[in-house]
């Protein structure tokens, strides 16, 4: 496993190159991990393939010739420009909406982080001669030292701000849509969100939508509940303050909520919609409740796990026809998994005493430097099964269950607990389509693995993951004690179809409508009840 | 070691915050890792120490009573901000510039990495909407296939865009100023470099001067010799696409020059200046010469190794009043550990296959995903005396020496090649600081280090370097073998002397001057010759 780390950015990105010669003979090429592994002496050949694949058709591989066999939220995008793009970047008219991806781009918001830190905000907004600034809080956060210390910096510089503290804890449509209605009018030309992930990811979108005041809400958001338009306009500096170590919103162009009406969670996603900074302040997130804190830790878990497992991003179709169409979520790459691993390695390490003591301000530290660094890793890989499976879980919560250690009123399966109680069967499942990143994901789990075999590399994790998430303690033991019931399983798999930006990216996850269906009904089923 | 690795982001920063108390008693209190590593029940205690430095004066430690005593780069722009910020963020008006630095930040350019990715750029300059356009390059990769393929991505577009292909390979300040005289009525909106680190550091600083047509241009030079002002407007968006993997130049703030009238290298150094965009394509980097692939990896191993031991950000001073003063070569610090131990290992495997066989596309891929990892490492930590002392070994030449495959008439001492002989003695020297880390390093280059004692870290590190210096081949066994003689030690020291910006970062070595100078020179003199 030693060597498996230092072989870290030699793992293997396979990308078949398929061109099409004169007689349709077919040229398959093996490459390897954003560059080339083949015989030497073969390399010019290799390259001028490569330069080829930009000038001739796609192949008519049968799999590829059914445009609505693979799952592609970005497709309708795709289209609006694959002709307009297909006359300029290639030598003839065609369709590259079937091959695969052949490079993954890296963005995140600037970081700060320190204890303390969360004082020089008022400087950098005047810095930035921020004239009229939306800050975004909830009332809880509202109350806490963070926003007392955000008031004070802000009046220090005496500068001009509004607070808007109505954010809703996991917010739906209509809480966002009141967000904006009330940022329009005072057009901001900065923003500033004081929260956990609910109150980043609605200050995003207060942002998107003054900047957009002419559009409709599901322009941006993901298809297929959206119309999934790419962000093409900048929009203004948002400066991202966190008070969870779980979200890693601070760092990503990602914004979650329900959509009420097909109650179903969906958000929009384009690196545009990323904060400016991140100012990660590890006094803020003392006052986590240790309930809040471990399912916050635990969304930060899902997040290394699944993006370090995601599928590769040259696995990914369709190859964008245009660099801003190349989504977020592009699958594992060499530079995200750097983030993702060692993310994973402090959440296994730190999570649990962080939860256990409050007091132990390194473990609080550690996990929300680990939150933020898996925020950077997914926000430019992704996640797949464990997330995608758990909007319907938590939005459909037929049993009412209350988390205990929430206090609030109504019923809430937390966001971290609904992603972590799917995650022994998800890796199960997903060990055979990389038994090497399973087995090292185990061994960051201090599993001995010197004697796992290949075949068994899904269950060794899920067994260590079962392990973790009972010696955390106050984590339900399946989807049973969350109040499901097999009854509800057909409503959680179709709840889940709809997340196809995230299902796209889940290794072994059939293509074909009714098998993926069968095996998101089989994950649900083999998360009921775990030890 | 293995373990040494899985505690990669537990290293210890040790942070020493100071109080005075009332009674001029001082409470002295150890934090661990941008956070606290105090007996738990302690916690709370520590949690008020912190809000309280921030309202108290510093202390009066006699180490710290003369203002001159520490090197300060930024001191003359921290000067201008201290007493305006003192008045605002502290209780009382205070001089804050003798306390340790206690958070840090990491910015880095976006960064999109394939084979062929060039060819996007016509895209990327469409979607941004730009109008006029700088492409800056030179002579020789004018001539190339990067920038044939630029000339036809941005030609597709219909994009105004105009060359300029006069950079100069290790540039000047006064050929700096001819791209800047040349870039000013063109007014560009936009700028592209495509080239080594020589020119995408142009193209940089006709950004900046043409943002800033005002300004003189020691200006924004890096003190003492020039002023070393922070840059406070938002430039002009920047793509930087290299054709060598060495610099990272695509990646960080910095620019590097000759200041010919003062003999010296030294350059500009902010966030600000960084490019918007990367754009890495392996296919670019394959024309490098090997003796050019061989020097540039070099530079590559000493970015990670020097930010890798730098001295940790929180035992910098000043803390910066303003975040706009808090500099980019910040110190090591746990996301910058992460990239600069990642491309340590990736150049370690690589370097050597890339230069053997220039058919190797993985190991050429690999280098350039190692240069831009090593440029988000070192563009937010530093570098420290192999940079500092190269400089003057390039610059003063005295044997005139012109390294092997270098097609040029001058003589050269190539970048890489002039920090890379400094590097066995370098780190001999700097072991004791951080044995760990040089431990840690030595294992990279794949010592066993199972019976290292601490003791003889640095040691272990030289004699690691010296192997794989000799190994690589073609390298020069020190500065003898570049022509130096002892005669000439004194001015290597005083060329070194003024590079303060990364001296401060150097651990080890002596505050006072003298001392200082004669560290240096046993530096040199033990760089001499080699194995």
């Amino acid at each position: 496993m030693h060597l498996l780390f230092l072989s870290l950015l030699a793992y293997t990105y396979q990308i078949t190159f398929r061109r099409q010669e004169q007689q349709d003979e077919r040229v398959h090429t093996s490459f390897k991990m954003g560059a080339i592994r083949v015989v030497p002496n073969k390399a010019t050949r290799a390259v001028n393939l490569l330069r080829t694949i930009q000038h001739t058709h796609p192949p008519s591989c049968p799999c590829h010739s059914n445009p609505g066999h693979h799952h592609n939220h970005v497709a309708p995008a795709v289209s609006r420009f694959s002709e307009r793009t297909s006359r300029r970047s290639y030598g003839t008219p065609q369709d590259p909406s079937h091959l695969k991806e052949y490079a993954f781009e890296m963005a995140a918001s600037a970081i700060r982080f320190g204890p303390g830190v969360t004082q020089e905000v008022g400087m950098d907004l005047a810095n930035m001669k921020a004239k009229r600034i939306c800050v975004v809080t909830d009332e809880t956060v509202d109350k806490l030292d963070a926003m007392r210390q955000v008031r004070e910096a802000l009046t220090r510089e005496g500068l001009n701000f509004r607070v808007f503290n109505k954010t809703r804890v996991e917010p739906k449509d209509y809480s966002i849509k009141e967000a904006i209605a009330w940022a329009k009018p005072f057009n901001p030309d900065t923003f500033l969100a004081v929260g956990g992930g609910s109150v980043i990811d609605t200050a995003k979108l207060m942002n998107l939508y003054t900047c957009y005041p002419e559009a409709d809400f599901l322009d941006f958001v993901n298809a297929p509940l959206g119309k999934g338009l790419p962000i093409e306009r900048e929009l203004r500096p948002l400066i991202a303050i966190p008070t969870t170590a779980g979200t890693g919103s601070e760092t990503t162009g990602t914004a979650i909520f329900d959509l009420a009406s097909r109650r179903a969670k969906t958000g929009v996603a384009h690196r545009n919609l990323k904060p400016t900074l991140g100012i990660c302040d590890p006094l803020n997130t003392r006052t986590m409740p240790a309930a809040v804190k471990a399912s916050s830790g635990l969304d930060v878990l899902c997040h290394s796990l699944e993006s370090w497992t995601a599928i590769p991003f040259n696995e990914r179709t369709p190859r964008p026809t245009n660099p801003m169409l190349r989504p977020a979520y592009q699958g594992a790459n060499p530079i995200s998994d750097i983030f993702s691993l060692n993310a994973l390695r402090a959440t296994v390490k730190y999570l649990p005493r962080s939860v256990r003591d409050p007091d132990d301000m390194e473990a609080q530290s550690e996990m929300l430097l680990a939150s933020t660094l898996a925020g950077v890793g997914f926000g430019n890989a992704g996640v797949h099964l464990c997330h995608g499976m758990s909007y319907p879980i938590s939005g459909q919560n037929p049993g009412k269950y209350r988390h205990a250690g929430y206090n609030i009123a109504d019923a809430i399966i937390p966001h971290g607990v609904s992603v972590a109680v799917t995650a022994p069967a998800v890796f199960r499942f997903t060990g055979a389509s990389n038994p090497e990143r399973h087995i090292a994901a185990a061994e960051a789990f201090g599993v001995d693995i010197s004697n796992v075999k290949r075949e068994s590399a899904g269950e060794v994790l899920a067994d260590a993951l079962q392990k973790f998430l009972a010696e955390l303690g106050d984590q339900p033991k399946g989807l049973k004690a969350l109040g499901f019931k097999s009854e509800d399983l057909d409503e959680l798999v179709e709840g889940t179809i709809p997340q196809q930006r995230v299902l796209m990216l889940a290794p072994g996850l059939a293509k074909e409508l009714q098998q993926e269906r069968d095996q998101l009904r089989r994950l649900f089923e083999d998360s009921m009840e775990f030890n």
